[in-house]
């Protein structure tokens, strides 16, 4: 049976900063640039949600993917969307909020919240310059 | 020799409806909602056909992309678009037209159409929020 | 006081066909082309909604934009997204559902339904390469 | 002599949070609603930047418009990017920093700073679902 | 009878030089920079053709899309894509490549050949950071 | 460790005559259409840059990315942004300028000149409607 990946897009906006709090304030600046800024910057982040696995013949379906973009809102998207993500979203609590830390957190959440479905990758836009990509290695 | 992928996009638009046929109106309301609507709807999709292999050093090509570019207008295009999916494409009765049954029917007409380019990767859009990948497995 | 105007986007999709029924079959299809296809098509519409007006400097808005988001998804996207437009849509009754007489359709419903806010102008993509603009002349 | 606009786009993300110090906490809840959360949240913002007037013949520029990007960087971007839009940006400082706000700001800013290049129109997007214009009436 | 506006937009690719061969080297680089390069360089360029009128009731249309995109895909498009603009196109002959330029050209070309439409606006991208726009004033 | 992929894009425009030097007019024309031109034409290229790696605990970076960016704009975009690849990019000299080749080109400057990140991916676009990608197989 072939297997087919399907991808649904959610989006949310939230600000951060990127800082490690056991470095001083010379290091911090000098890693982290402007993503360093004490009172916080923010960004419109696009996340591909992409589970994989056969075809069910009797739906044409690998999964109903209205059932992925109900988790993926209620798992993530509310949790972080319009928040701070140093402050306000649990589960990145002691996390640097770097885009890398923000895709393996939201897999964690995402690939047993999907199941049976198969949780393939993420994909997540910080800007429409840069993005991250993890696939579960 | 270097493998390099080389991908054309192509695109077309075309109603469908969704829908089991061996199963009840409840029933096909309840799994397929929206999509199920009996008057039909539609979507531009979007597919993002990917051929691969060596670079020939003659041409600097991997294939001549135009000619992947008349073979999807020719075998795809022409037969799906301003079409309906359920009653006007050959390739599809039979089929619930779902993402998925769409690119795998369109692979198995384009990965032998496109020889001896070897067919890597489809990638079809169905709304800008949702698309399907397939790549032969 | 300045004059701002604001735009929310909203998208549906739906199935059509392009025709003139006092028209022969030869006549319409010269007129409209693969617009004419008795089993329809379909499209991802996307409608740009501008309202204009003064800055209330209590809350910085010309209007909330959560409001007309809200207009607009009772009065447009609920009636129309996965629907058929010659068969489904009531406003659309007897109308040849072309972009430019969708669009005229959409204002005539919007203008009074975003009051006091006043509509400014209503930009309809029916594809990615066409679009309708209207500004209520 | 025909007269021809021209537009630079720039971009930037901040964070800020939308409420009227003035109001309590239920009645800036109930009007601004997400936008509210006392951590902040942000945005990647994309600004147009459009000049207009005759187009020089001796150089085929309406202006220059690397000069127009040099300005809105020095001017707008450098100021507004990777800040927050109500603790760190002086232009904005009392102000409610709503997408209307804040192109009314710009302009204030922008349409001396360009001279004697024409401002004829701002465009901004807070979300690649809304945004703002002004034209300076 | 009210007024709606259409557009089309077509897509061509072309190389060119901004200079003013009357000027000496050194002021063509310090106006022209990066654009003056002597062995050219090219864009993807993007070109948005606006129409306008009232609908008929016949058809629905303001004007057979079909033909306006005909029209500029011969005058403008057959003639300028994959060109240089400065060495092949006849009707840029004499004229610095500039967006601004370009853009007049092509009214002067399109006004006359979408007849009896009337054409409305032209908006033509050089990059996807910069366009110029013109309306025949 | 998880290991996770991070991407910057970079934008660069060019000219370009894709031909082969060894073969006849007619040879040429026949194979290389269009991109044939003996007065060149152009594109603006975007190329998104795949580097991957564990995530530093230290930071939450596979690396720090305003490196990768700065690594691609001095060994790439200062190379081939507004110049003729034909003509005045050196790591071109004598490779017949498709897509395919360029990309191989930039893997081999970019694959050390970004260590000790590791390269991923490169995917090249010429056009909106076609890209190359190469992982370095």
């Amino acid at each position: 049976m072939p297997i087919v990946s399907i991808t649904r897009i959610v989006r949310f906006n939230a600000a951060h900063r990127v800082y490690n709090p056991a470095w001083d304030d010379a290091r911090n600046a000098s890693t982290f640039g402007k993503c360093n800024n004490p009172n916080w910057h923010g960004h419109n982040y696009v996340l591909e949600v992409t589970v994989e696995g056969e075809v069910d013949p009797e739906t044409g379906f690998v999964v109903n993917l209205a059932d992925v973009k109900r988790v993926a809102e209620r798992e993530l998207v509310d949790v972080i969307d319009h928040k701070n993500l140093n402050l306000d979203v649990p589960f990145m609590t002691g996390t640097i909020p770097t885009t890398e830390n923000l895709v393996l957190a939201c897999w964690r959440i995402l690939a047993p919240a999907v199941a049976p479905a198969r949780l393939a990758k993420l994909k997540l836009w910080e800007t429409e310059n840069q993005y991250v990509e993890y696939t579960g290695r």
